[in-house]
């Protein structure tokens, strides 16, 4: 009982013990995860992870995955924008990957402008007075390793028009990879285009609950009986938090204890929500959970 | 009298009649313009500001250029970095023009980066491992039309060695050319590499006072006799305010009345202060207070 109580509020961030482990899981049916950070880094599965996951589930819990990066996700953002544009058929600005761009064709929304885009003219003026693609009727900022200030120019001149929408996968600054390396996340690419064009974008990743409730809603989900295992506070334990899940932060991506300790003593309401109820050094901490 | 104390605390923002200007350039020597939407935009000459500026120096009045851009700044961009980096000859990875670089390497700092910097590898790991140049100490942001993902990763890792300094020559979000067109501004680009850095940029431009403080000590300038024209309220007002100037907003550039009055009503301290003294449709409004 003391255990459980343990994630109260009174006690928050407690590491998640081989006991209060049991404890937990014998309380939850669905584990929602983060990939990046969680489960792997780069392209190396986190060390116990792939052990971790058969566990869960030969226990018989629900596994789901809930990241900022993949094609489940991308299959929330088209139906997101599909419903912000409503008929008829949308026509989207793409900052973004070839695959987010085929997740958008595949519900109906041609996309534009995937793949580089060098700068064309040698003037502002010039930049300006490349054509456009006529209906274009939502501007969609992904991860775009070809970001570009031409592309930035042409944003923004879509989003002149007031009915144009901004659309944000996510916010995250980093996305992590191997050996504590990082690259630029999609959130620095979105801030460039909101301050340049004066408009806030309509996030639809994590910490946005847009994305659980498309989740909770086609696998039906209790969030009494869920929790969220991530490894960044401002985007997976604050989405938990907002939805009323059971929170676990992993110490193996971006946020570190550091983090937490910074928001539980500010007098900021909003990062003092930003704190987990348990937290493991990887999740490979709930293998002994999980046997005999 | 009356018109005089127009001016003040009580009643900012008025619209400054010709007898009001005859009676604020009697008490100026110096006037500090901003130059884009100010005195020009892109390539046009706002009507009537040549023929203002040559009757401004009729009158005996000292003119000076205060702009994000011009060279002047450049300058001053080049001897912050002097300061702030110290000996050895400091090397800079330089987000921005040729001129920037030009007039950085003419007071000795190198400068690596300038140009395209198309993507290089095809994963993030290729794209963490493309070389990087030995000894630079410092990432300066400035205008950057070639700016890119690639370039944004290179300046992160640059930036992950704390010592190496990270500077920005302004945070304008947009440039303002003719007929209400504009682009990016450098402050979007700023904004981006600070997210990816977390790092905030040391910022030399408008409204930081470092610009006005080398105008000010090269030229030996009173403050409570200089008056600052400008388009912009977070930059060319705030920096007037902020080094006790007198101020006048023009309205042929980014700022509008409007964005005066929402400042006026805010309950922001650091809002309140971007209120000018004055305000003209456009600074040949100050021809006839020349004029006989």
């Amino acid at each position: 009982m003391a255990e459980a109580e343990a994630g109260g509020d009174d006690a928050r961030c407690v590491r998640l013990s081989a006991e209060r482990a049991q404890v937990l899981l014998a309380d939850v049916d669905t584990v929602l995860f983060d990939c990046d950070g969680v489960l792997w880094r780069g392209e190396t599965a986190v060390p116990g992870a792939p052990e971790a996951l058969t566990a869960l589930r030969a226990r018989g819990k629900r596994l789901g995955f809930i990241t900022n990066n993949s094609s489940k996700t991308r299959e929330a953002y088209a139906e997101k924008l599909r419903r912000l544009a409503g008929p008829p058929a949308p026509k989207a600005y793409v900052l973004g990957s070839a695959a987010l761009a085929a997740e958008l064709e595949a519900v109906g929304v041609a996309c534009v402008g995937v793949g580089p885009e060098p700068l064309q003219g040698d003037s502002p003026s010039a930049w300006l007075d490349a054509p456009l693609e006529p209906d274009v009727r939502a501007v969609v900022v992904g991860f775009d390793p070809h970001f570009s200030y031409m592309k930035l120019t042409k944003a923004v001149r879509y989003l002149q028009q007031p009915s144009c929408l901004l659309v944000g996968t996510n916010m995250d600054n980093r996305l992590p990879l191997e050996n504590g390396r990082f690259i630029a996340g999609t959130g620095c690419l979105v801030r460039a285009v909101e301050m340049a064009a004066q408009r806030q974008a309509d996030i639809i990743g994590k910490p946005s609950r847009f994305i659980f409730d498309c989740v909770s809603q086609e696998y039906g989900i209790n969030p009494e009986r869920t929790v969220m295992v991530g490894d960044r506070l401002d985007t997976d334990i604050l989405l938990g938090v907002t939805c009323g899940l059971k929170t676990i932060l992993t110490l193996t991506g971006v946020s570190t204890l550091g983090d937490v300790k910074s928001n539980q003593e500010s007098d900021c309401m909003s990062k003092k929500k930003m704190v987990p109820d348990f937290y493991v050094d990887s999740i490979a901490d709930l293998l002994p959970a999980l046997q005999g």
